[in-house]
């Protein structure tokens, strides 16, 4: 257990993602703070704070996932309880942030609301934000406050290897703009990288070459987001025409919108390896899919922050 | 029609009531400005603005009502829109304002989230607010922007008049709190008004006396918002005993949770008149209910913030 | 005495009230901190702060009465001072928050002073703010600084309860905006309570009726504020012609202003109790006047601030 | 008269210097417009503008002169109530800044009053200034709004010209940091200068030395601000001694604290010239005092701003 | 020549770039402004605008190149007198952003440089951004104000087409993150691409593979920037190791440091197309560099903010 | 050495004067953090902090001297970093503050771009500045942060006491403003002082008259900044010719532009006095230059700040 005082340190967890706050606060030897979290009939939120915060170092767990623009009310109006109730910081733990996709105008007249999200959350009170895997590294920037950017990258690489270390594996991106990412995976172990080529849009789900060899291997699709799962299933597809042996997909973010859990457990893709940045949902699981678990690493980052040393 | 001229000024429907901005739009004589408003699968709002609106006053008609979170979101993310196409001035045209009613701390540790969403309007970049019958004045200093603050006491009063002024009228206040709100609504025909004492909480729907006669009188209930009903009704319920003839409920804000409608149309009140600062559920529409619009008013306080001439 | 470290806390008494800020020292144990205090020739206050203050904690006891004027500079003044002088942070204590009755835009093209009083408080430097009894709960929202929020109705109750409590006592609001407060005295021991209906402006002065029983009890009318006093003396009025054997007020904040003292002095009621929130000037002390002190209140809050626990 | 359009201008008149306000609504060939303006019992300021502001540049008449805390609030309340009332831009026109000499930390834990100052005025919502003869230039970059930084040189001294110019004229410094201010004072007349040499403080007022040929000629004291006149008096003396014929005294700003109309009446000074920046008390009105008026020089700066050229 | 009124808006000329600033000008029709540049023997910059500029919409013409930091903190002092100066609106036409690549934080305790120049734009006082080919589109969300994001894609691959439209030409990204650009630059001509694979850092220079067929073909590699030209260079080299037959590169930005511009001449490039965002120097220039000018492109963009309508 | 806590405090060399942080840190008894600063060939400033910065306060030293713009960049992006990093507090150790002496609009259209600077620095993220010898005191009131602003009168005087305090000494200002800094730095010793009459511009470097007895005198012309080096080779010379024996010159900060070094060493001055509070370069140092160091005086104004006691 990492060593953090538990009188000035307090862990609160909202409602996107209760039982990844809770693993959290384990990890750090601390009880989660009691909040009384309300819906009126309206559908207003209401919150109570139900112990004593003066001066406290807050931490809020909170993913701003499904339902999105509720789960970021949420926060936003917590950080403002806190606030008022004159803590000592405010620090909000975000494994996965909304709206990150949003994060420039593709044509005149759109908003950037990654961006408008940043400003709320400072402009609420808070402090610092801890997060993973935003979708660009350009988003610290949309904030003046001290980010944590951490990375799912060994956590599952060595999940990986350890279960299947022993096949012949090649690392894939999905397109071209992963490569990165499939490269950071892959170094540590000195895996092969293979990346497929799409087509334009409208038919950015089709695959117009698989570049790198594929044949007889084990190919593990790396991406940040699975979201409607459509990219990774038309590379699973891909991968196995060109000969790959097995496909199997990791990423960091299950938001496994429109269904998307049912869509893979019928595809091609053997393994579906994720973390619980975000909450799956009861009927979403299935045997094709592997949760690892972030909370050592944002309890680390915590423990890194109370006690002010830098985070490795 | 008013006199505007349309191609500096733009009316804008968000989602939350979209036939009162029509209507606010027809009386301007100006067409509502297409917006692409659109759900993704993982519950994100996307907005693309269909037109120029570079140099533009921009006004912005959404009432932050249930779905109230996502109302807001959408409101916010559209005024990012906004200001990042260089529109001159941006407008929000807010009929209902939701969480008006959290508007200070009653106890430890909580937040003020009429204020939170006050700083979260202009942190977005709003120049002005125009609203109608506030839940407490003292809203207007949440903002430091102008604030056009307009009241329906006029429309409901004459609509009252017209309607049933031939009757024995009394204005009844439901609580104390209400007092001031009844005095302006009676004061220009010269009706008397009844007050009802009410038990202090948790029986704040209990009624412990009527101040005032109200035997054989038609008894109007007024009030600024009705919610789930249950204060309108148990006033009805204690007019009746207290021997009035007919008892009606008149109300700026028709928010109507918690099927409220049914329960009130299975009350003894005879008639609600409300306005359409919210958009009432066709479930929720029924003989009993009378909406009038707040259309001309909302057009009137835009020709005078367009033209630059008092509201009167 | 209260246990607070003296090397990291200074308190310091502005002009309006230095009695009250040295009872609260002396509560706390710690010496007020020395500030040279000077007007020129001219008006214009100069402040110098006559100790080092480099990383303490200040609190800074200032009513902003009359001459409300001056008593806001030079708190601002004095903020601005130990900014520079790099404190740790400023605590304001407010006993008594001017202006805050100007809250809101009663009628078109007015100020919202309140609100402009505590935007320069903060702009000027202040970190949180200790008040009591504010005019309207709502302007907590004013602030985006943590507020500790006050109430004398337990010190005024358990006064008159030790003093009277053998009597037959009645709780009066004195007109109908009152009623919560009326009820917050007396519920803790079970005193009824009546409230006076008054006539609409401008013969607010007027009372139309007396609700609830006050024939042959001893009548105390309870009131935040007493300014002219022509409100309080008004219901001292009416409660005798109602029965009443005696009338006593009480409030917090006793601003006693064009010659209030002397009109209640030659009035029915027969005892004023007040706090020292403001320190009432000599001429206006009588012997129908109780000052209650709420030094040992504000010390407690200090305490609590300082030590970083929940304030009871 | 200038040619302003009087529909979209508005100039107000606050407390302290209303007969210069009316001058320049005259030069402008507007009225001055209205405002209720009331002081309550109590000692708060109320303020109520009387006609409809929207979409109007409004111009503030104010100096900030004792009583100086009382003008600068109704200067700050005032320019919350235009704010509130959406006027387009609000124009603080301040012939002189009070507090201007607090500008600076001279010895530890002062205050920088006339930052402070500067700070509330663009808090309050100030989006412009209009000043003259500030005490030190740097003062100008206390602000981040535009300034208009006006000077009296060429008014005081093209009168001096006018009056006196055909005798042995020598202009004076009254110490070392004014000699920059004589020296634009003298330059288009060709006068020569004289300095004083004061001793250090406590001694201020002695004169060790006389520097310049004052023998015999008419000497005339130039400075920014005449407050107690003990400077000017004893500058007086100083010249007499070193044989100056006559002295008189030249200055922007007439403070004329703690009986200085009195004193210098009594003294050496055969004439005192002074600029209507500030309103003279009627009791310290004497022969001795001219009042040359900044009206005109302040209408052209408010109609080069409105009709956008340069102030020459 | 475009449509502007040139009393209204005024264009001006800072260091980095005078030529382009001067056909923006003549593209306007309007003369540029004069600014008093100076550089004291300190190093220090003094600027004085040597016309009134007084609610007029200024526009001023600088790229952040060599010297980056003399080039920004002459921008950023420009500002300030502009907005000293009561101008109507700052825009800043920054053709080439410089830091734009130090976007994130790619380790632990670096700087966001890029996100700091756009605070300090938007702090120092700017209304409006114009800029072209950010480094990455993320940039945008560094700015709360708004940006005109303009794009050289159609201005060079137009004058690609008409030049060597008749040969055989493949259009090759330098690597993986550049891909999206090939594929714009591509579009509407219906040209093939390739794609560069690199190895990893600090390899980067090394290329593992030609991705698509270049052999005998001509092969124009795009990129956003050129600054030492090594990647341009070494591109060049595997390209014709892999049969292309000609070798040419486009960019919008021509950093050209650290002599890239001999290193290019002698390299197997035939021909660098480049715009005129940066100014080059004299003897960068060579017979293999062609320079496209983009001041048409910024002089539309400066009539549609102007006159208020969308730029396309 | 002084007391500090080395594990809380960190101190940091930017460019400018390396030796001079160098010996603070001595002082303080910790070693320098190391930076990695580097220079792209384009011009840009990379900067990476070497180790752990969380949670500590930390100081950088940085004159912001030739090459300015460059120095007060290298600052910004520092302050930047450290933001970033999540230390305690960022302290500026600013011993030369360049762009002081634009402090004002001396004409019409200027920028303020001292102003400018303190803003930088503040919206960076500083959050207090330690200084010596402004250009004017004002500028303090150009921050809203804490500053400590030191002298180096004592450090400078009391060396020329020790020196040369056996001869006949008289200590000159080289103009009328410099009168204050030559009272101060006299009084301690009782030494008289002389004054400089200047002709006006452009003839500044002319002097009409040497007020005060320096016939067969040492005297000490002290200054604040020397830069060119004309003004105070000007004052030897007229200091000569009127009789004095020899001339030095005392200064805080040595500019030394423009060859001032060599233009002085070929003048009449026998010996230039500087601090090093601007490093000299090799080629600027001389027989006659004497540098004394400012180490201590820093040292101890850190250890005051670190230890929360004052500076005396």
């Amino acid at each position: 257990m990492l060593k953090v005082d538990g009188d000035n340190l307090k862990v609160f967890a909202l409602s996107s993602n209760e039982p990844l706050a809770q693993k959290v606060a384990d990890e750090l030897g601390v009880p989660l703070t009691n909040i009384g979290l309300q819906r009126f009939s309206d559908g207003e939120i209401a919150i109570n704070i139900e112990e004593s915060v003066r001066g406290v170092t807050a931490y809020l767990v909170q993913s701003t996932v499904d339902p999105v623009n509720d789960n970021i009310m949420e926060l936003l109006i917590m950080i403002d309880a806190l606030k008022r109730s004159a803590v000592k910081t405010i620090n909000v733990v975000m494994p996965y942030f909304g709206y990150a996709r949003q994060d420039r105008k593709a044509r005149a007249r759109e908003p950037i609301t990654a961006k408008l999200v940043a400003n709320l959350i400072v402009e609420a009170g808070a402090h610092r934000l801890t997060t993973i895997d935003l979708h660009a590294a350009q988003l610290q920037g949309f904030f003046n406050i001290p980010i944590d950017h951490l990375t799912t990258a060994d956590l599952l690489a060595s999940y990986v290897n350890e279960k299947f270390g022993d096949k012949d594996i090649v690392i894939v991106s999905p397109d071209h703009s992963g490569v990165s990412r499939a490269r950071d995976f892959a170094k540590d172990y000195g895996w092969p990288i293979a990346i497929l080529n799409r087509k334009p849009r409208p038919n950015k789900n089709k695959i117009s070459e698989v570049i790198g060899d594929v044949a007889g291997k084990l190919a593990i699709v790396v991406d940040d987001i699975i979201d409607t799962g459509y990219r990774t299933i038309s590379s699973a597809d891909a991968l196995i025409e060109a000969g790959a042996k097995e496909v199997m997909s990791c990423a960091t973010h299950g938001v496994l919108s429109a269904h998307a859990s049912q869509r893979i457990a019928e595809s091609a893709i053997s393994q579906l390896i994720l973390t619980d940045t975000i909450q799956l949902k009861a009927e979403d699981m299935s045997d094709k899919i592997t949760v690892l678990t972030v909370a050592p690493m944002l309890a680390e980052a915590i423990e890194a922050i109370q006690n002010q040393h830098s985070i490795h």
